[in-house]
């Protein structure tokens, strides 16, 4: 057995374990009684300790160097897939064996005890009350940014970020973000004043019984490509899209008064799901057959909701099935007034309600202040001021209160630094990859307007999905869509769409 | 840190791998879509291989017998829990080591083999097809019990049935079994005469929807004591009980037409969940603090189904709530009927759905066979001979082919030698500590027609539940019963519910 082969045995228990670690984590969302939660911790604490020390293991270290030197012997071409599955195990163990141990430890105790004053902080709407253990997880943060940072080689933001974006850059962001929030308040003004010209949509009366909410949304799923063979649909309070590529599991929240919102719900998930089950099966449980990054996977849960199931060919599709479902008649469930209501653009304070238009301006936000923080060029008690200040420069609203402004996340509060940019390298990546594919493949958006995704999906399953790890973010959208990742596109189909532009 | 302090912390994580993997078996039967089998199997494998490592690691042998030495040196009034604990993780210790892995895996291989051929085999009624397969695995059993045996110093059988019921003895079960097989076909006789002398109970009318039978199955369940924000009832092909004693996952099936076999199904379900609920918490994720063996687990969902639940009493409580869930009306929907329904006796082929009297003599059959074959004093060439030949002897009915004689359980055909006996031992115990409370405790029969099995439960919290595995099973029933396992209290139960008696 080579190095390498020795390795891929690790590695492939390793993907197991981290399996095993996310139905526990499904079960705790879905299922699991409230008196579970203490003995839910221990199982969990119980895999991240093993796992930990499987990773850790000073013959891995060892191994990883001797498959690095078995492969800098062999001939250039020797299967690339094997040399970015290298790759990505050196990234992870460097992840995993960069921080002391007890550096771990206190991230984890003061995440969790931050987070619990910060769910209070939020309800009473006080900021002070939850800045003492933000300084001092903050303080822990940036340890562990620099622990990274050396470990990484690179800087410290970028080594937080790549926990969820290998490879990111913030000098990218910085440089794509910049562009955004430039474009952004001049377009947000004409969007307003279009619609404002426009008739106002019709509402949709409810009340939306759940049970015809599920059956349509199943319904939808499947016409994506969902395989309820293999995968689940269930609920709860905050939907995510868990399980493994052979068993998805799904989740939504149900609004009697509001059957969109878990029906765009349920298709962003089902984009989440279509990348997952798309994975290379040859690669399963190895790190180079797992998603890219978060920047990409959101990308193909938001082509999915936004650019294929908002659009007025699916919206067509969608209309009389609608009307059956819920017994609908009449102007309000019309295609054009589905259109208006589900393409509505409104500034608000809460970033999870927000539309397409006005959502990069809360991350835009979110961004430049972690940066900060995290460089030490601002501190968590000027954060408020910050905040509001930065919401009325980029949406012109200012908050009445921290809990519709700066609280609003649980992100920083329980850790999670160096996350937030991904939602809008999604949201443009969805945008430049779906006009590649149009391109590429024109009968995509009348076959959506059938319910037919087969043309989409094989498209995508072909550049993106089946690609796995094999190459980074970047390099995957420039291969699958002939360039870098440009804000003019998004911003292009931006104006097409709020617009009628192009 | 002391020896013993060291593998506290090692058997703590080895205990909360495991409820991870139970979790990982209750999704696969409760939730899991079928396309999912796959991934489900490569965890389970990585979760056992890596506790496996876990307990085989020989620094946990060391510490063992540093720990032994500790105790030994150490004042005669140490902790008895902590003795007991000490001699669990031992017994483990030489069940996960007794085996070489090769055998280990061969037996996994194969019962899985053996498993797959004996569904179509079952289904064709074909015994010889699945001839081959079974001799096979019962070569790999038999060279396991001399491995077992050796490493625990005992006989053939008692080193399998040491795994499901530690410290288990076949001399003191031939000598129960022998009593009971002497006993029952004389009674047998008795029941049916006068059960024929009696009016036929009415039968109830269906169909009963599923939605109302699980309604009314989870107030019984909550009348027993379970709580809901510690467990939950779903639905699987096979009830059993899982989950953790604050996580506790019942499963049952529905049948429309009869609602009394998933009624009495849950509250068996139930006996069980109370069992683990009351688990010690103190010794939780310990050896010692794990329930004591499947003799009693078996005795406790026994006595909350048979003893309790079967009752005139609890019959006169159920009676007008069951008339209330379905709309029941006239003489069928009476208690008395109810009683002659649910304490019917009916020799037949079938274990599972044998009743309390006729449900020993499949277990001895089976009992006395497999104790032959793991000796080598008979071959699988003549089960099918041999099961009917039992049949007749005990309860004189012959199976018209295999697939409802000796082909009807999956025990043998995966692997799970050993276990048989713990159902009617467990039935046995169940009636001589259901005596016992009610000795002690005269109002339990009174307060369980009123649907209140809070004085019940709580002397068995005391005296079976709360004691974990800190005596033997035999040890057990004698502290709480005042006696050793005696058959004569189990027949002289039968007696008086079957012929009056007493």
């Amino acid at each position: 057995m080579t190095a390498y082969e020795d390795l891929e045995a690790r590695f492939k228990r390793l993907g197991a374990l981290g399996e095993v670690a996310g139905l526990l984590q499904w079960d705790t969302s879905v299922m699991m009684p409230s008196g579970g939660a203490a003995a839910r911790g221990e199982q969990l604490a119980a895999l991240d300790l093993t796992c930990h020390e499987l990773i850790a293991d000073p013959a891995l270290a060892d191994l990883l160097t001797a498959a690095e030197a078995e492969m800098g012997d062999a001939a250039a071409d020797l299967d690339p897939w094997a040399r970015a599955n290298l790759r990505q195990m050196r990234r992870r163990w460097r992840h995993a064996t960069a921080l002391e141990p007890a550096l771990v430890e206190a991230l984890s105790r003061t995440g969790t005890a931050c987070e619990m004053v910060w769910r209070q902080a939020r309800a009473e709407a006080d900021f002070a009350l939850v800045l003492p253990k933000l300084k001092e997880l903050l303080g822990l943060v940036r340890q562990a940014a620099a622990a990274k940072a050396e470990a990484l080689g690179c800087g410290l933001y970028d080594a937080l970020l790549d926990e969820y974006e290998p490879g990111g850059s913030s000098a990218r962001i910085d440089a794509i973000f910049d562009d955004l929030a430039a474009f952004l308040p001049g377009f947000l003004g004409q969007v307003l004043e279009r619609q404002a010209a426009a008739p106002a949509p019709l509402p949709l009366e409810g009340p939306f019984p759940i049970d015809q909410q599920r059956a349509l949304a199943r319904q939808l799923m499947a016409a994506v490509g969902f395989d309820f063979e293999r995968g689940r649909l269930d609920t709860s309070l905050h939907p995510f899209c868990g399980g493994v590529p052979e068993d998805i599991r799904i989740t939504t929240r149900y609004d009697e008064a509001d059957f969109a919102k878990a029906l765009m719900g349920v298709l962003h998930e089902t984009g989440h799901a279509m990348y997952e089950r798309g994975l290379p099966a040859k690669w399963r449980l190895q790190p180079v057959g797992a998603a890219c990054g978060m920047a990409l996977h959101e990308s193909q849960s938001l082509l999915v909701e936004m650019q294929a199931c908002r659009s007025a060919a699916f919206l067509g599709y969608l209309a009389p099935l609608a009307r059956a479902a819920f017994g609908g008649t009449g102007a309000a469930w019309q295609p054009d007034n589905l259109l208006r209501l589900t393409n509505r653009v409104e500034p608000g304070f809460i970033r999870v309600d927000a539309d397409e238009v006005t959502y990069p301006a809360h991350v835009i936000l979110r961004y430049r202040l972690e940066k900060a923080m995290i460089a030490g060029e601002m501190e968590p008690e000027n954060l408020p001021e910050a905040w509001n200040a930065g919401m009325a420069e980029l949406l012109g609203v200012t908050p009445p209160d921290d809990a519709l402004g700066c609280l609003q996340d649980i992100h920083w509060y329980d850790g999670a630094w160096g996350y937030f940019p991904t939602y809008t390298l999604g949201a443009m990546a969805a945008a430049q990859i779906f006009a590649a594919a149009v391109a590429a493949v024109p009968e995509i958006p009348d076959a959506i307007g059938r319910g037919d995704f087969a043309p989409l999906m094989a498209w995508l399953g072909e550049k993106v999905h089946g690609l796995g790890s094999l190459h980074t973010t970047d390099e995957l959208i420039e291969h699958a869509t002939g360039q870098p990742l440009d804000p003019k596109i998004f911003e292009a189909s931006l104006r097409a769409r709020y617009l009628g532009e192009g």
